[in-house]
């Protein structure tokens, strides 16, 4: 999208803004590069399956991003390459078949990695210059969060990559191992409840006069009607998931949707995707690793996690119930900062235990952000009043509205500063490959 | 599902309500064959698509399930057809593969029909000895309900089916069809516009004291907050439809969801299913047929209406703004009567034209209820503090939960007195071989 | 093919031939309809995978072809029946989807047979009439003979329906079933030697002056070089295949073909198709039957039969082998006449065996027609100097000379009289739903 | 296979042989890893459909091959590699699927590199020290030839996977290129006339005193009948198939065989694999070059040569009719030695007919050997007395005996010195992604 079509309204003076724009801009980039940086070429090479994309691509489709949209200049892009990094931007033209990603050696990691350098330059000149309007800045903020959206991807994406290696070789070794808990764990689930309240969920449009960045789908502001209901305290975990897996929770119909119970049956699930058949281990971004029966348990689909809740006699929560219950709190968990694990851990819910011993009501819900998203019993659909971005950038959210559930909350692979309270990520109810476990919730009279 | 073991409370006693039991038993029980006598053996086994079922399998299957779950009775279920003619209740036991339906020859139509009259004559006999509990005669009136769906899925699987015959035979050649009115139609679309408000929308559950039926996926009766929105005082017609598709409709991906926009790819779609390539007629139960412009534009997947409202500028209605409209109105339009053209017409939006000639600001939706299925916006999803029934009927409707969209008003082959304001249909959005079609709505501030 | 483009030389006139011709038409024709007698309306449309045909179909294609090529008149074709009922000749023009068939409702059985008569009675009149010519009349034999073809395939197509059905009802239960032998059955496997030798191999063209007729894939006649070899007595038996099965076959690769152990383990196979999982019945065109361990083996794939004589230390035959050894042998055994089991049976075997109780070296071969069609190793490709029949009838064999392997002698679903040494019978190597056996062979020094 | 356990009679004593031996294997080696030394770390991984490989994968799987059945020490595989490179050698152990290697990024392409040269230096320690007995020599001769193997697929694999990224780059920017001719090419096609005779075809087995390398598959030698046939005396030329083109040769059935046919059209196929849609270029390992009108046609499926044939009024030739042909000449051609332009050319044609400019009947083919390998009419079967190797190198050749058809010839990628008259080259019909060509034959009375 030229950025002069981009909608604007009375933004700040570039000269004003990007002293700090260039800061953050440079930050996100070269997380990405850091993100990277422990692969090989032929790692970064890696498509294992039609949803996922190499590394490298991650690393140049995200440059494109900036080099069409922002930069807006042909003689940037080299030849074919905007055929190969077009994602899905149909307004963009042409674009490369997403399941062939993986057979493009050429342009070579190295390459790709110095264009990122170029264009980097690039928009840094044009920042210190001046040259960009409010319009231009826009989708370049709106450029860093899709970013840090695929810095998760890629994560993700290079973690099912090398599981598919039958080495299962780790993304990293030296990643930083929280030591189990000798006992104990968490007490019995407890419960938040709610009176049916009428509440204001999602957020005003961006870009306008002052508010703050969110994509599309998480706008207009609305208010919703919450029926009465209780969320569980804390996501289920690692030990409650076991528990459900023992008392034969595949093996159930009953518990599940039909489409999960087929999916399940096709694909011989017996237990959440990177769990070891030894019972004991699980498969990490550091390899194979000893589970903590304490920390929130991931890589479940809606179906596993729908089936688990049905199991435990409650059932997901709607992404409205969700984001009543974060509204307002401390975006503070298991991120992927430098340092991160990039494995849920079970300090949030260890804290909290150890802060309300005794009481059976408990006062505020726990481990929220970070760790693992939380998939909701919500399909991803437009809220009421909702508007794209115009122009191809309306491409960004809106055409996916269709198939796929919302969840909440970010997880140990997502960039910290990335989650907030109205945040809707999505994907299909089959999906397992993401950081994405549940928490909860129950109808009450 | 032993009769005995559905929940129950305070049912009339069997001794009253029989008599007109037995009558509507058998008035319902009578229409399914009615539909299939103008089918041969052969066009009742056809099955054209592992989505569809042979019409011999729909009388069977139906059958099925007054032996199994209201006679309860072992001897009444010939060796084996238990295993053939279960559908999906994996309670009751193991089943037929659902795409091999149209490889069972035997039982013949012949047998199968006849099995039917021994089945009827044993419920009507017991019945008239009021040898059933009040549970077992809920059963029954699930089982007549149940028996009204197949009758629509008998006529939209045979419709299929025969099209699938390079003849394009007609399923009856006598079938009424309405003459074309020679010019005029509805003029300009009028909105209804409502402001934000708090409704309720659902029903209490069904069996309890004085409730009358409803399936349980539209229970229980609960409260939602409706945002200000205008809802289209008539269907889409064909005439609007053809503007769509003259207009690119069908070429235009910026219309389209993703998912939408590939399978219109994939499928080569480009006009509803049984529109003719001559622009003039299209497919019915009578055979080609010259299309009626102005009534409602049927045979359209969720993706194909989910487009065309975006190129009207408008957006589905949600179930619960559908709801609303059609609560308290009068259920009358064209069902699947003796008598009736089993095809949409135009009548009810030409009647209503013609009673507010001037007024720009309609005062009631037209055509709500028979002609097409209206696709809403809503995935199909439990309400808020949905349980399904008890045991093996609860399979019934809660665990197609995923996947889905809910369709709202009845269709030209439900039959009458099958539908309801708070009825919820629900089909995979690329279902195109129902009768549905779509009414536009739009946010407004 | 218009009849009059067919190639001829020298032809009998009409007015000799014409008797003989219009009384095996008749019987060829009535032959059909008796096969098909048994099946109902329904059972005559099954169309259980894409590589069979329903009954129905077959019906009508083999009249299609008499309709198309010998009488050449339109009119005899109803409107959109020859789409229908073309196979595969291209040259005849647009054809419906093989996979489709068993959608074809309409014509029902009833119409088919009716045309079938009318078609005959014309075919029948024109003969008594001498109103074709003699290229004409070659096609009728053609005709003829393609109608047997189909009569096999009939039987073998409507053996796999039914056995698709849970029920497995029986085609017809008044078969007549051989008393099994009490004890006994053949004495060790012995083997019929002969020096390298070279020999005339297939048939002379036809039609042409006195050529009796062969498929233009037997001819030319042509000079083979026959390594020395052997080629044991009798066919593979059930006892000898159960042999294979318990030393495990099914689960010992190296017996296998590459390909061959990849279909078995992705189909599953752990025996031959019909054979029940109780070790003891199989399942035939009347039912469940207790299996004869004497009786030779049938339904195999070929890489089954490969496999089982890899497994015994031999191999398959080449055709030119299995011909060799049937040249100027009396064409008897056991055939699909009236009144035969159309199933194997162990009689060959038994008369021969009692007829040379102690000679090592046997005389002649035995079994060698009837009962099952025994796979080669011979892939199907034309003989030296091949020519196609000339127009369209040329597709009749020749573009299929590709990825099949040549099976010989006929099966008990063979009618009587349509076997010969030289015909060759040809399938994909998967193919197990026709009575498809084998016989060893052994290079010798 | 412990090579102890490899047939072996009377070879020639280590110390004798090895010293040629070692430079033999040395120079086999260091061949391999300069067809690799273009590739970047990312080209070597991809594998750009199941039936092709990365070129790491058979850099890496040659290795194996010494290490498992030379060296036969557990010590010098790595954990987990002997699952990874064993390519289909179910003797040898449970293995990766071969649809995944390109999903194999660790070990990294150095890591294979430095591998290959530790067990390089073990054999040629081995070899120093006289260390393998005769039947490990035997063994180690057969590697070498299986790595030529892997060195011709190595080249074809690039070059498709290469040609499947959008850029389509080239494997080497600095091949040579032979300058086009001006003018004229070779005249009408002349045909060499043979009478019919047995002829001695295939080779006796290896290892055996005296006997030369040949492939299990190539023997015995044995005696065949030749039918009387005439063979070109020339490939089909770019100008030859382009006629074909031209003619409608893709769009007439009637030339095709069946499966080729419904190939053709579900691929859609217009032309030769890599010809470009401008009817000028062709992709090469050197990238777009301008197609040479009398080089021989390449990368044809066996279906595309076949119809070919058929539509020039001629067949292609059985391999035995090809061999007797090659039988004693000179092996010589364009072969993928250092310096050649791994592409047809035209030279061996163009030489021959200046050297006989007025003569009608040709003394000798051309252009047998390199080139492109020439598609014949035989399927790929065993000869009258194949034996495979013993143990578990018998997996090398036999069991690909089905559906596969022979090939003969060599080809621009065969490496000089790894062809012969009784090679043997298999592929399926449909593959058109090695050096493939036709030559055409005829039947002559």
């Amino acid at each position: 999208m030229p950025a002069s079509q981009a909608a604007h309204a009375d933004a700040p003076s570039p000269g004003d803004a990007t002293p700090d724009l260039r800061r953050r801009y440079a930050d996100v980039r070269g997380r990405t590069c850091a993100l990277a940086a422990p692969l090989s070429p032929e790692d970064a090479q890696l498509q294992s399956m039609p949803e996922a994309s190499p590394a490298k691509w991650h690393l140049a489709h995200t440059t494109w991003f900036f080099a069409r949209f922002v930069l807006d200049d042909p003689a940037v892009i080299p030849e074919g390459w905007d055929y190969l990094f077009n994602s899905y931007y149909v307004g963009a033209g042409e674009r490369h078949a997403r399941t062939l990603r993986g057979l493009v050696s050429r342009p070579s990691l190295h390459e790709v990695l110095a264009w990122r350098d170029e264009v980097d330059a690039r928009v840094l000149r044009g920042l210190e210059d001046g040259r960009f309007d409010a319009a231009a800045c826009d989708v370049l903020v709106l450029g860093m969060h899709h970013e840090q959206q695929h810095q998760e991807l890629l994560l993700t994406d290079i973690k099912h990559a090398l599981w598919c290696n039958p080495l299962k070789p780790a993304y990293r070794s030296d990643l930083p191992w929280p030591r189990l808990a000798a006992a104990g764990g968490p007490g019995p689930l407890r419960w938040l409840r709610r009176e049916e309240a009428i509440v204001e969920t999602g957020a005003p449009p961006w870009p306008a006069n002052a508010a703050p960045f969110v994509y599309d789908n998480e706008t207009p502001r609305h208010r919703v009607l919450l029926p009465a209901h209780a969320l569980a305290e804390r996501p289920v975990s690692n030990a409650d998931f076991a528990a459900f897996v023992a008392d034969g929770g595949y093996r159930t119909p009953g518990l599940w949707l039909s489409d999960g119970w087929d999916t399940a049956q096709r694909e011989g699930w017996t237990r959440p995707l990177y769990w070891h058949e030894d019972g004991v281990r699980e498969f990490t971004l550091g390899g194979w690793r000893e589970r903590d029966p304490h920390a929130p348990v991931c890589h479940l689909s809606h179906y596993e996690a729908d089936a688990c809740a049905r199991w435990a006699g409650a059932r997901l929560p709607t992404e409205a119930e969700w984001e009543a219950a974060a509204a307002g709190r401390r975006i503070e968990g298991n991120f992927a900062d430098a340092g991160a694990p990039l494995h849920p851990v079970a300090t949030a819910v260890a804290n909290a235990d150890a802060g309300t011993p005794s009481a059976s009501v408990p006062s505020h819900p726990l481990g929220l952000f970070g760790d693992t998203w939380e998939w909701t019993g919500s399909a991803y659909a437009p809220y009421p009043g909702f508007r794209p971005l115009p122009g191809t950038l309306g491409e960004y959210n809106g055409k996916f509205m269709s198939g796929q559930l919302v969840l909440r909350g970010g997880s140990c692979a997502t960039p910290a500063g990335h989650a907030r309270a109205s945040y809707r990520n999505f994907f299909a109810p089959h999906a397992r490959w993401q950081f994405s476990g549940l928490r909860l919730a129950k109808d009450i009279d």
